[in-house]
């Protein structure tokens, strides 16, 4: 399958402007599945819960998602994006994933990072897998990353890829996808963003260097730390379906869960 | 605290003599607690259970684990050390941490890798953080490093610092450790060995490299890929107990227990 990501700069608060700009870096791409950063259409530094619901939208309602499922259904490419989504007087840090088909799947950010925590609900959607051509697609969200429950989760529930939309401002994740791949035998794709967005003080620098790896920890594809970018590789999904590190060691069923339960 | 490394190459079979080699790299160390290798004094490519059985050896009787108590006492030095452990008919792949005041603490493997399958019973024994100054050592060896449960149930325990012997293959490990650490905020001490064991066709390379990482995912210091080599640094393990990666996000207490339990 052909899989890749589009790292660019989003303008805060522009969104008709940053879903164009998404959707205009994609749209030449030789994909059958692309991802794109962590709340692509509305940037990242909200100052204030009230900004927030502002600007997040509802999903699927939102000119956003029509534009996003308008793209996949015409070129016939899933899209995997992170979004601001409103539902009443609640916001969410979420990532969608909307196919050829016309379906769309959610998820709601289980870990929030930072100031996230004022500005976003926490979320308690249960995992889905989305099932698409070969790719079984887990969504995680950027901070998701440190823990390791969440990629094992998604492991478990049978992701054979993790898209992770990002907006990462620390230098570990990238290296921790390696590690993340390699214990559960996956493949990612981390789109990060670029550029800064600064904001009442407070100054974000956002570490782009998307990457790609695959479930034996060989780094695929590696993003600018500044540039607009986008990448596609083709990737052979049933590599993922091999979880034996050796003939005698497969790491989900080594676990001993008769040990531990975490 | 001063923490460090001995890594070198144990020839098989030849346990008087490795013993005596891993002491005499350590006893000049100015360093309070050393790390050796796993199965230091056996050596690793056994050919059978009935070998594996003859080769290991009590604990506490054993002649390895009288000296590495005697030297810990004479130097008041802890040390931790991977031992070939045999209890009537069965042989465990054990790590044994050794205090200067004569307390013993011991750790057989839970993740078994190749054919240690065959030649020794999977560990079952609960977890016990070891107390020692500032320290709360917890044991792991070797391929228990793929499975990201093991430092967190160490982590969850109680331990500041995860001492690591290993006979390591794969080139994975050392640079997963970084996101071990980061992911727990906890220090690590990997001491790989070196050299090569080519027995009855089958030959592992050990990649020695040893590695000590801080909390905050740095790495102190680095093992050559084949040289014998001692290393000693000065760690803050007050750095561990600060799990914070930001004001916001505690990497224990965020994890959403609420919505999975592996």
């Amino acid at each position: 399958m052909r899989v890749g990501f589009a790292q660019f700069n989003p303008i805060f608060g522009k969104k008709d402007q940053n879903v164009a700009k998404a959707l205009s870096l994609i749209e030449n791409a030789d994909a059958e599945l692309m991802v794109l950063p962590e709340l692509f259409d509305t940037g990242y530094v909200f100052q204030s819960k009230e900004e927030t619901l502002k600007l997040a939208s509802p999903i699927p309602e939102s000119n956003t998602v029509k534009e996003l499922k308008r793209f996949s259904a015409d070129k016939k490419m899933a899209v995997i994006a992170g979004i601001a989504e409103r539902e009443g007087d609640k916001a969410y840090n979420s990532a969608i994933t909307v196919l050829p088909n016309g379906s769309l799947y959610k998820y709601r950010k289980y870990h929030l990072f930072y100031k996230e925590k004022i500005h976003f609900e926490s979320g308690k959607l249960p995992i889905e897998i989305v099932p698409y051509k070969d790719a079984r697609i887990g969504m995680m969200i950027c901070f998701d990353w440190i823990f390791p429950e969440m990629c094992r989760l998604l492991a478990l529930k049978g992701a054979n890829i993790i898209c992770h939309p990002s907006n990462l401002v620390l230098p570990y994740c990238q290296k921790a996808m390696v590690t993340r791949c390699l214990e559960n035998r996956v493949f990612s794709i981390t789109c990060n963003r670029t550029g800064t967005e600064k904001r009442a003080g407070e100054e974000f620098k956002f570490t782009g260097m998307s990457r790609i790896v695959t479930p034996e920890g060989n780094v695929l594809c590696d993003g600018s730390r500044v540039k607009e970018q986008v990448e596609v590789v083709d990737i052979n999904l049933k590599m993922a379906d091999n979880k034996n590190v050796t003939a005698y060691n497969h790491v989900i069923e080594d676990r001993r869960t008769d040990l531990y339960s975490l």
